[in-house]
Formats: structure tokens, sequence, C-alpha cells
């Protein structure tokens, strides 16, 4: 799937819409399965995210190779990852959904904020949490886990396919995130979904200002050709053709 | 039950009590299993919320029944409980305590919030939280849930019994809630359950206060024979009889 | 372990700390388990808290012994544990994970923060939660609950051994907590885990600057010599020896 | 969908199929949720059993409602329905997979078996399991449970759509089941659905005999046109059109 | 409570009747939470068993201090309480529901039998679980775990009040087994329980009778008064007063 | 590791240990979690099984990935891992502890058992559970799951290192099983570890038959200076240096 290119429009487009309204549109296509939920934002205000996945692959750890001295490798997938997670790229990494020990923390989440990923989320959980939620950079995990993740975590391989949280993430697949959580979209159908998602979001809004107005939803959402005429002509005083 | 009327005077003096307070006059009463835990408000300001319960009963998804046209059916339960709940009442939704699809999003809840209802729970997620927290509208749910309610749920029936958290929910029951969660107080009980927590309550924030002045609990939390004269004094300082 | 004296110095330097740190040091002794995890701050302003383990033990309740009178007795340990707990001392209750009724309530905790206690955990939840939260003092919980402890909980024992969630608590122990949770320290072990602590925290505060300042984590985390050496005129810069 | 009339000749022929086989038939026209797991026949050597869903609804138990008394109504849906599930029916309990309580003991389960029904399950628990397993009737649970099913049940509907192990089960819908669990199959595909179940189960048994022969899979299972071929011959040798 | 005798003749007629029943009579006493589920006997043949509860009591290991060397110490209470045990008491141990470990394995619960104790039963598991079932001796466990308890579990205390699958057991409490799990009778109750249960199960052996010979449920469960003189009747034909 | 030749000689003395024995080995060695739970062979007279590791890893499955028709790619891992598995090896599935769809069925099981597997291990469930149990081939599960793997699973590599049931599996690991679940043992302790295991459980029969003969477990176990003398004594009685 690589060979699909993942423009700048489409991430544009998908920054605008809700993970909601993704989940449908990937519905409508027959996927039933591609919202990693039970995670949440750190920083709220930083919960927006999208980008390719590049996936980090925990397994249990074991007690004889999985001692401090390890992190003195420089191939240690962790490590090495952070240093190689492409510039807009959201890391997901495959904790097992075990919470038990800490997926990473907040030095090695600034280094990736610094070299410009686009985000993290693990299906496992961050520690020093509070200081990783000062960070202006979206970091979405299960809850806080202090303990070092040699204790319950062995880093074993970068970009493979993965699951987290019950979903399949392959490489390149792109993550879009908001306060719900994370939506994994294959990436050859991600302009298609942007697209239909930012058709639909639009309708959305005109649904909800008329719901604010005092409408009811019969004949609104979903819409009677009446309803789908005005929000033609809401949509041209809008000038969004 | 439904012949029992719930005045504005309980509903009033309802709004005033913690649902610790419920609780423990509930268990005087022999109930032991009416607080529905594991939810939150998504609008911690908004998070009192008091009026008849009506109820929205989901079962498991099938797959050739549940497809985006049933919402085009105006009997559709999710849809037309939106349309129908009464004013003042509280939607509790039956979702099996399962959030892995959304119970219903920010238009069905704005809608709900339009119409005057008291409030929505649910034991499940929704989604769109974060719109849904801006609103001045308590709702409740364990965690949000972005994906389309047909992937799990299936609108079933309105306002039968239902459980909802593990507790009993009969259709016009009384909710209360506050930040702690959701009391479930069957409404023939409500009157005399409201009143018993006004005095509840007035007698503990007496307590909260001489334990601020730093008086200690014995003889206090339960009141001594003085602590019962002293609580009088204290009540008829206030006004209050 | 109650000879060893618990110092103003030692607890000093145990509130600079983190959790995170803590647990990377007790693992370098061989401590795998001694994080309390799935628990969080009520009022996260208020989330550092140190000092010694002073425990509530709870067991199942029984119907016929666990009625509201049971309150009437000063030798009631949920009760007159808070009156005993020792200034200074950490509450820590054995609540078996199970919120389904409350640990303690607003009044309880006041009067332990007027008493001086360092702080509550419990494995269980509060109620009158929204309270707590406004209160100065460091209170731990897995959730809120509502419900009066006697549907779930007798208090059966103070300063006893316990478990807390899924850890060993012995009275004494060093309780040291963050916003990702809560650490237990041996006490014979604090004060030689609190100077490596402090220690690993200035390497850490060092680290992050370099990495905001743009530096990769190869030969920085862990130090190469260079960086080792780098870190030393650091130090020296700041006057830390 | 009653309509569809439930044939014997369908009966017989599902009574021969795995409920594997009928997952996978069901899988191909897009039910991926149609399989109640999680629960075992209580007596293995009568884990077969085939017939259309009769079904009862249990909510939470309310400690005013459900006292003893209530089974002197002939009216209580437990009772009723125990009296009234018709013979050849399967008996589907929705205990919300629930077992602190018994979903039903040994002398309702044996008065079903005396009307002739096909079976019984429920996603909770069975009381008096060893008597109920000493019977020649087909009965799942989830795993024993004591207690009598008013400290946790309140039997509250008859044959109403219910969700049952987090299944969507239907009144009419044909429920087959073996070791491995049962398969709910919507009543109207209950024809074609046992039709293709017996052809796979043919072919299947020709490719256990090949593989028990010593064939690899590869080229058998799926078949290439070769092996199709060979299984239309062992068919004929057999006298199966 | 200990002061109340355990007699013979209670015990005799406790082993004739099943958990089922002895929770329906408790029931109607208030109690609600007195069945240990979840486990289960390791050898069926052997699920019987009846006796006062002698306890164990285990918190979550600590690294430092749960070495194999501790079992050479004789105040271990695991070893000290195989050998202190009454003849005719069942052991009750609280693994806190974990068993992730073992609570304890074949040697042990070999010498526990040899030395006349009545069973014994975890909320966790025990090793060596294929031994153990061929022992004439009630054990009973959530599911077999082979790791030294020394992992997970540190022996604290003997015969203090403990919690086992969520119910409070006090040393000397009656625990009554049979397939379905254990309940716990409060001793000064354990005689008039025995009664009305021998009492109830001699009922319930008519009314199973009258349902295997074609009766129907109503007016036979519960009995109506023609029902009830039926009964009479038959007992006096049993020579059973 | 793959060095390390796995000796015939190892191997036989590895089917005469138990779990038990071997988890206290590595508890030695400062190993704490090499066990496998939550397991249980499908045929307990097939529950031991001794081989090295073969690792099949799944992700959860994406609805367009997989459909029926991958099975008729010869690369596809399971169906691959199924014909390459080398004889005397355990097939070890990482199933993610997911039963809710099957990790293989009666064919493939079949297939290993005639191509001299020494067994197979999931952390999910296998589907025609009843008919693997009849084959004489150790074959280990959580419980039944009938729905073809598709549902849930898609096979993505094989002979990685994986986990099952929370354990680190790496290709070649010595994997040991008795009725109590698996063991995984590193391949360069195995000599070393099946010595002592032999040991151990020559020292454990010995002290079993004390015990049998009436004998306490104070100075046996662990045992006196006098005790290991009456060992040696017992010891060459039998024949066994």
């Amino acid at each position: 799937m690589a060979e699909h290119i993942f423009t700048e429009d489409t991430r544009r487009k998908l920054l605008t819409v809700s993970t909601a309204t993704l989940t449908t549109i990937m519905f409508k296509r027959g996927f039933r399965n591609c919202f990693i939920g039970g995670i949440h934002p750190l920083n709220p205000e930083h919960a927006r995210m999208v980008g390719p996945a590049y996936t980090l692959r925990y397994i249990p750890a074991r007690e004889d190779l999985d001692q401090l001295k390890v992190f003195e490798d420089r191939a240690h997938p962790q490590r090495k990852g952070v240093e190689e997670c492409p510039p807009g790229h959201v890391m997901v990494i495959d904790s097992r959904k075990d919470r038990a020990a800490a997926s990473a923390g907040d030095i090695l989440v600034t280094r990736l904020w610094k070299r410009a990923a686009a985000g993290i989320v693990t299906d496992g959980g961050f520690r020093d949490s509070a200081d990783i939620a000062k960070l202006p950079f979206p970091a979405f995990h299960a809850g806080p886990s202090a303990p070092t993740n040699l204790i319950r975590h062995h880093a074993v391989d970068l970009n493979v396919p993965i699951g987290c949280g019950d979903v399949a993430v392959y490489p390149g697949d792109i993550i879009v995130s908001d306060t719900d959580g994370a939506v994994v979209i294959p990436r050859a159908l991600a302009d298609h979904v942007a697209d239909e998602a930012v058709e639909q979001t639009l309708f959305e809004t005109f649904v909800q200002e008329r719901v604010m107005a005092g409408d009811g939803i019969f004949g609104l959402y979903p819409p009677s050709p009446e309803a789908r005429q005005t929000f033609r002509i809401w949509r041209e005083g809008r000038g969004e053709a």
C-alpha cells in the first residue's frame, strides 16, 4: 500500500473532521473495526492529529533480557524508533493493552515532538504523564503508568503490522484522532474517505444549526428531499460548493 | 407506579442533595443496588440532574438489520425516543455496558436538550464527546466512543424496564446525579427520600463546619445527644426549622 | 522495619522526584511490583504526597454485621483510623480494588486533612468526590463511588500489612505519589532511594534541556562518556555538586 | 420473520453439522456476530441441540420487588416461560452475562425437558448444576451459580428480542449448538444455511480423511480443481449425490 | 461467635443439602452475599464438604521478602497453617482472586488431607492440579496455576477475617460446598439453617418426583394448599415426619 | 539462541517433570514470568508435551483483507505454518488472548499431528474442540471458539518472537506442559533446568511418600539435615544416584 501518496490536501481535510464522522464513512465501506477506543489525549487541547502510522511492537518482557543496559544499544527498537519515526508520522505502539508498565516517558515523547512527529498513540500508558500533558503534542494512552517499560514490555519490531486497542494497524495507515479516540484508515482509502468526511461534516454542521434553531430530527437527519434542498441553499449561502 | 406524582417541590429538593446522601437513605430502606457507577458527566459543570426516567433499550446489532437506512424510519426507537422523551425527563439507555460503539452523538443530544429533557445517561459511550461536553446539559457515560451505534447496538424498545450499569431502571423512576454518578429512586419513594435527604444534608453541612473548625468525628458523626443539641441550636441560628 | 527513622531530609527529597524515576531506581534494586496504578488524584493540583503508610483493611461486608449503627462504635476501624492516623502519614486503604461502594467520604477525608495527615489512597473509590477534590489534600482513588461503604466493605484492621492495587503495603512503608500514581518504598530503603532519585532527576533535567535544544537521545539517554562530561559541566554551572 | 416455517428436514440437517461450519457459512453471508461463546454444555454427551428460540429477559433485581413471594404469581415470566415454551424450542435467557446468581435450577430445567423443549441456554449460570448435568437434555451456561436468581435477576419479558452472550437473539431464530457453543441463525436463512452446511460438512469429512491418510492441506483445503474432482469421485463412491 | 458449638448432627445434615438450597435459606434471612462462586472442585467426585473455616490471608508478594528461604521458617503462615488447621476444618485462603501464582500444591494439600481437614478452598489456583485431583479430598479453586506462590503471594496471617471470592469469611464460619461452589454460614446460624435446609430439600425431592411424573410447576413450586397436603401424605409414606 | 542443541536426553527428562517444579527452578534463576496460564489441554490424557516453539503471530483482522479467499494463498502464514512446523516442535500462537474467533480447527490440528509436531498452544480458542479432543495430540487453549479466525485474527508472521498468555515466547524456546498449563524455558537453559527439575522431582517424590506415611512437613519440606540424609538413603534404596 506504500505506493499511495498521502497528500497535504488530504491531511488538511482530515484535520477538520471528527472520528465519529470517519467511523461512519468507514462503516459504509464495510469497516466495522477501525476505531482505537479506550484511549484519551493527555492534553485535550491537543487531541487532533493526522499522519501515517509508524509502528512499534512490544512483546512481554523477559527478566534476563530486559535490563536497563538494553537502552545503550542504538538498535533498541524503542530508542531507534524515536529517532527514525519520519516527520509527520504518528508513532503507534502495540502495548497489548497492558498499562502495568510505561510504553514511554516524557523524554522520548519530547524528542518525538522535536523531531516533528505528528503524535503518539499507545494502548498502554505513559509515565511522566503530567509533563507530557504540558507539551503541545498529541499523545494518547489508556492511562498513566510510572514503571519502566522493562518490567512488562520488550521492544521487538519497528514498522510491522500490529494490533493497537484491538484494531489492526499497518505501517502507513492514516491515523486520525480527536477527543473520542483514534481512527485507522487504510492509506489507499484516505483521499476518498477525507472527501466524503468533509462533505458529511458540512451537512452535519447544517443539521446542528437547524437543531439549535429548534428543528426536530425527523426529515432532517437523515434528510428528506426538502431538507436536502434546504441544505443546498444553506451551502450556497456559505459560498461552499 | 406511574400514579405517583413527581412534584416540583421534590425535584427542587433532590437538586440540593448528593448521590452519596441518597444512597445512604436508600440503604436504610433496604436498597443496596440503586447507584449507577462507572459513569461520569461529560461536562462536570453540569453534573446535577433530576428527573423521571425515560428508557431506551439496545440489544446487540445484527449485520443484516442494522444498516444506515434504518435511521430513515421514524419508528426507529433511538430517533423516536429523542423526539418523544417528555420535557424534564432523563433519557436512560441500556447499552449493556458496551462502549465499543456510540450510544448517541452530539446532534441527538443537542435535540434532547432543546426539547427540554433533564439529561441523558448511558452505560456505554457517546461520540462527539467534546461537542456534547460544551452543552449546558447533563450527559453521563462510561467514556467516549466514536463508532456509529449500528456496529454494536440495535435500538429495540422505548420506555420498558431496563438495566443500566447493573441497576434496574423502571420508566418513571427518579434519576438524580452528581459528579459521583447517578441514583435510581422508585417514584413512590421519591418524596420521602427527598425529605430525609434534605434533612441529612443539613446535618452533614453542620458536621462539615464542625470538622473544618477542628472537631473530631467521635460523638459528632454519628452524633451524641450533645452533638444533636448543638446541631439544633446551629440550625435555629440559620433560621432552618 | 519500624526502627528506621524517616527523616525530614528524605521527605523533602522525595517531594521533588517523580514516581517514574522512583520505580526505575526500585527496579535496579530488584523491585518490579511497587507501583500502585489505576488510581488518580481527585485534585491534580495536589498530586504530590510523601509519608509513611498507615493502613486500613477492608473485607467484604456481611449484611447482618454491616449496618449504620456500627459507626457509633468508637473502635470501628475506619472511624478510629481517621482519628489516629499520625500527622504526616498517608492512610492507605485495601478496598480489594472494588469501587462498588465508597472507601470514605468528604467528612472523613476533611478530618484527616485537618489532623495533618499527608494524604489518602484507596484502590476503591471515594464518595462526595467533587467536595474532596476541592480540598488542598492529596487523595487518590480508582474513581468515584457514592454508596456507603457498608454495602461492600467491612473495616476490620488498622495498621497491618495489606495489598493496595496489587502491591504489598506494610505499615511505615514510604508512599510517594504524583499524577501517575503512587510508589511504595520499604522504609529501610527510603534514604538511599531518595538520594539516588534526586541524582537521577538532576540528570533527567539535563537530558530534557538537551532534547528541548534539539539533541537526539543516542549517546545522551543513556549517556556516553562525552555526555557524562557535559552533564558534569552543566551541573557545576548550576552550582549543584 | 415468523412466517418462515422451520421444517423437520432442516432441523435434521442442522443436527448433523458443527457450529464451526455454520459460523463460516454465516460469515460468507456477512454475519460476523452470530456465535454465543463463553458457554458450555453441562452434559457434554448432550451438546447438540436445534430449535427455534423462545426468549426470557432478565434485568437487574430490585430489593423491594424481588422477594420469594413473586414465584407465587403464575404470570411471573420465568415460571410462565417454563410452562409455555413450545415443544422443540430452545429457551434462551438474557442474564446480562452475570452469573452471580442462578438463571434457573434443576426443577425448572427438568420441567422444560419433560415438556419436550429442545434445550436451554443462558449467558449466566445454573444452580444445581450437577443434577442438571445428569439429565439427557442440552443445557448451556457460563458456569455454575448457586444463589437464587432474585439476588441479581428480575424476570421481565418473554419472547422479545434479547442479547445473549453479546449476540442478538430474536424469537424464532434457529439455535444450533455443539461443544463449542451455540449459533444463532435468522429463521429466514435456516433452510439455505442448513443445505450449505451439509454440503460443506461432507467436503470436510473428505478433507479430514485425506489428512488422516497423510495428505497436506495445500491444494486440498481449500481445494484445487484436482481436489474438487477427487472429492466428486469420493462422494459418488459413498452414494451421496 | 466462637462460643457456638458446631455439632456433628448439624454437620451431617449439611452434608445432605445443596448450596442452592442453602443460599435461598440464607436469602430469607437477609444474606445476599454468602456464596463463593467462580471456583470448582478439582475432583468432582469429592465436591461435598462441611466444616468450620480456618483462614489463611495472602497479600501481594514483595521481591526482597518472598524468597524460597522463607519456607524454612516454621512460623511461615502457609506451612504453619497446614500443620495447625484443626481436623474437620476447611482451610479457606484469601488469594485476592489472583491465580497468576499457586495458592498451594499437592504436598501441602496431601498433608492437610492426612491431618483430617475437611477440605480446602482458594479463590486463586492450585499447582499440581492433576495430582490433587486424585486425592479423595475436597479442594476448590478458580483454576490451575503452576508458579510458586512467592511470585505473587505473601502469607501474612492465620485465622483472621478474610475475603474469599468477594465473600466475607470469619474463622469458625461454616463452609458447605457442592459442585456449584461454596456457601459461608455464620456459625450461630448453622443449626437453624441446617434444619430448614433439610426440610426444604425434602420438599424439593417431592417436587422433583412430581415434575418427573409429568406435573407442571404451577401450584406445585411454590406449593398451593393442595400441594402442601399431597406433600404431607408423601412424606408420611416415606416415614419422614 | 538457536545454536543451543535441544537434545533427546533433555526432552526425555522434561517429559517426566511438572510445570510446578519447572516454574520453581526458573524462579530460582530470576524468571518470574514464564508460565502460560489460563489455558488447558483439550484432552487431559494428552497434557504432557515438550518441544521447541514454532510461533505464529496474529493481529486483529481487517474486513477488506481477511476474506475466505486468503486461504487459497500458500503463503498464508497459518496454512504455511501448519505445513512447515518442524517435527517435534510446538506451534505457539499469539491470539492476543482473544477467543472471540478460532485460532485453528480440527483439520489443521490433525495435519500438525500427522506431521509429527509435538503439540499446539493458543491463548485464544480452537473450533471443533470435541474433535480435537479425540486426537492423541497435546492441544491447549483458553476455551472453545467456533467462528472462523478471519472474524478476529489476521495471520501475519511465522517464527518471530511473540507474546502468548502474557509470556514472551521466542522461536526455539522449549515449551513444557502438563494439566496446569505450559512453561517457556529459554533454549540455552533447558539442559540445566531439566537436570535440576529431575533432581527436585525425585526429592518431591520422597517427600510425598513421607507425607502419605504420616510425616509432617516441618523439617521435611524444606528438608532439615536429617531429612536430607533420609532422602539419600531412600534414593540409594531406589538405585538412583
